[in-house]
């Protein structure tokens, strides 16, 4: 079969609607300030309801809060091809991030909508709750759910550090919705995101056709010794935990680097017990590692492990490190992804391969349907920031390509459909 | 002349007159919380006030609450001897640092008083306000008042972290004195303290003969990089701030390690945004150093400051250094110093001398009047922590010096006068 080549997707529209919807709890340096459950996620939620339905869509809510907004297709028992990604931001996030997958789904459907094109599947546009797990951990919770990594009710009693809980804070958005989280059955997902790396910036690519998530581990890791005077200890006495802990941060940065494709992050140190003229006693902090390839991440932690209690023999300090958080890597779905080739070569855009080196709500999706994602550059790879920026034209290759990926998915669905 | 050999202190009536006042803020590790200026300094300073009145002397408060309390000598025109410390603590501090200096006064005093021994000049023991400088920064306000280093409407502002000022703190506890901080005028002031620091105990020496205090410094340090995302920033492009931060600590500890007294130290460290997924962006720290010879503290902060333009630029990060207070070293009084050696002969306690690592109130006094400290043992040199300890005959050992020192400095005033 021949791709489908006369629907095209509106550049303008879609970036009217990314700018438009940035002004929901845009930033004074124009980046997007808009934490999940809080009252501008209402109201971008809200917006997205009103455009949906305006489109004809019937807009139903989960008990996680996740949107889902239907278009009919010609077998309306067939499960959805569902598009999307998520309307919450980090507290200083950019206007890509997320909302660039959910707009250019609708864009995609508002292209089908005006072109009075009847798909096969229904197509639905999804928007995941909490994605970014900034107001309530962890971070895509709700998609988590939805594939059966956390529970519901587990979920629901996560709070925020002023001690909301999340299903209060449904509640008091009126985003709370009948359906249980995952009876939603779906026949593919296909994520639009931003890129939020260098790589296809670099190489001049338009399109990554994301073919999995790196595996990701986090630790948490403490190193005691033992607080003294800063004036009155002399520095062959000491047992600064500082000191520890920075010999270890170091140790961290070397082991990620002998690994081509591994990253390691020390994000967050508390040091105790945190006054000027006190030697610390105590260092407490976060490593985040990942890898494409878990037993990478199985070699750099017996590195740091061993050169931790290295550096802590050397110091007279103890150290204790605790796996907190294990996500493996993923591998997407080949008959998406192919899918997806099939729509760049159609839509004669530069391609490549990519890994994700983020988590996506995508990753989860994929534990409960044939799911994958479609990258575009974003500016010098930065995100979680509000300078993230990508432009027009990158954004409306995404979608087109999105568009493309759904039309290719709904006849391969047709074809295996009627030959039963 | 030949020394006074007759009067001696009672070792047992100053170890209870230490577990007794250890009570008062006592904590369940046998230390002490006894923060300035709360309810139970204003409890403690009750028990001294009544206990230096039964031995007939007059308590006199100034504006900054300094008390002083005073025995008569022959000539009251004279200004007094003067013997102290401090009575507040740490948070978390340990039953001597303070506490040893102001009850050693109290148990000289009393042995004079027992002997009906009348001095030439008054004596009389003062217990400092705020010494430690936990509640209401910087430490040392009220002795530093006292000689002029700050003046008293600047401190009597200061706040706490609750926004309560030094002046109402002073007022809520009821020991706010008429007396203007500073206009007491004193003819020496000898300050016991245990040493908080290995040397003594190391040596085997029973009494350091304290010959000055070191200098010290104190800086803000800030780290400048860029926040990005943990998973989807390459190591090569990263500009990390706390891994910059890492290697100035360690740039610190091998230039405080090339100068044999010097010691230096990162106590305090916040690292921002401060998530475990987010590449730090920033690094605050304070950075701490000391040396008997402040061109020593020169060259270090020089050597520091070019190392960390070194690791800045590597890194590609940005880096500000700020000085933020400067003590310069002291030297005690030479006559105040022979006195006290004079007294170690005359007691027969073996001693060397020793310079003072910590800040202390003799560090001001010493600009208005003859100053100088005796040191005794503590144990591993530990201090400003709950596990703070000094044997009972080392206890005493000071408390001896200490009426030994008073005697001799009264007999040289004696002579002094009597020659006109």
């Amino acid at each position: 079969m021949p791709p489908i080549k006369n629907l095209t997707i509106d550049a303008e529209r879609l970036w009217d609607d990314l700018m438009q919807t940035a002004r929901i709890g845009g930033t004074a340096k124009g980046g997007i300030c808009r934490l999940t459950l809080t009252d501008v996620d209402r109201e971008v939620r809200d917006w997205f309801k009103a455009r949906a339905q305006a489109l004809g869509c019937a807009v139903t809510v989960d008990d996680m809060g996740n949107m889902f907004a239907r278009r009919r297709g010609q077998r309306d028992d067939v499960p959805p091809i569902a598009m999307g990604s998520h309307l919450d931001t980090q507290p200083s996030g950019g206007k890509f991030d997320g909302a660039l997958g959910v707009l250019a789904a609708l864009e995609a459907l508002q292209t089908l909508h005006r072109a009075g094109y009847e798909t096969f599947a229904p197509i639905e546009v999804i928007n995941w709750t909490n994605e970014e797990g900034s107001r309530f951990t962890p971070g895509m919770i709700a998609s988590g759910v939805f594939a059966g990594a956390f529970t519901r009710d587990w979920a629901i009693a996560r709070q925020d550090r002023k001690g909301e809980s999340f299903g209060e804070a449904l509640d008091k958005i009126g985003y709370r919705g009948g359906e249980p989280c995952g009876a939603h059955k779906l026949s593919a997902f296909f994520e639009l995101h931003i890129e939020q790396g260098p790589y296809l910036e670099a190489g001049g690519k338009e399109i990554g056709v994301v073919t999995g998530v790196q595996a990701m581990r986090w630790y948490e890791m403490t190193v005691t010794g033992q607080d003294s005077h800063a004036g009155t200890t002399p520095m062959p006495r000491r047992h600064d935990a500082l000191l520890g802990a920075a010999r270890i941060v170091e140790a961290v940065n070397d082991c990620a680097r002998q690994f081509p494709e591994a990253v390691g992050t020390v994000g967050l140190m508390e040091v105790r017990p945190g006054s000027p003229n006190v030697i610390p006693g105590e260092a407490y902090f976060t490593l985040d590692l990942r890898d494409p390839d878990a037993t990478v991440i199985d070699r750099m932690e017996t590195a740091i492990a061993a050169a931790a209690e290295r550096i802590a023999g050397e110091l007279g300090l103890s150290v204790a490190l605790k796996n907190v958080s294990t996500q493996p890597a993923v591998e997407f779905d080949k008959g998406c992804i192919a899918s997806v080739r099939a729509a760049v070569k159609a839509s004669g855009y530069s391609s490549r391969d990519i890994i994700s080196r983020a988590g996506h709500d995508a990753a989860y999706v994929a534990r409960v349907a044939p799911t994958t994602m479609i990258f575009v550059p974003c500016r010098d790879g930065i995100s979680h920031n509000e300078a993230e920026f990508s432009r027009k034209e990158q954004c409306s290759a995404g979608a087109q390509v999105l568009l493309q990926v759904v039309l290719d998915y709904d006849r391969q669905l047709t074809e295996r459909h009627r030959r039963g």
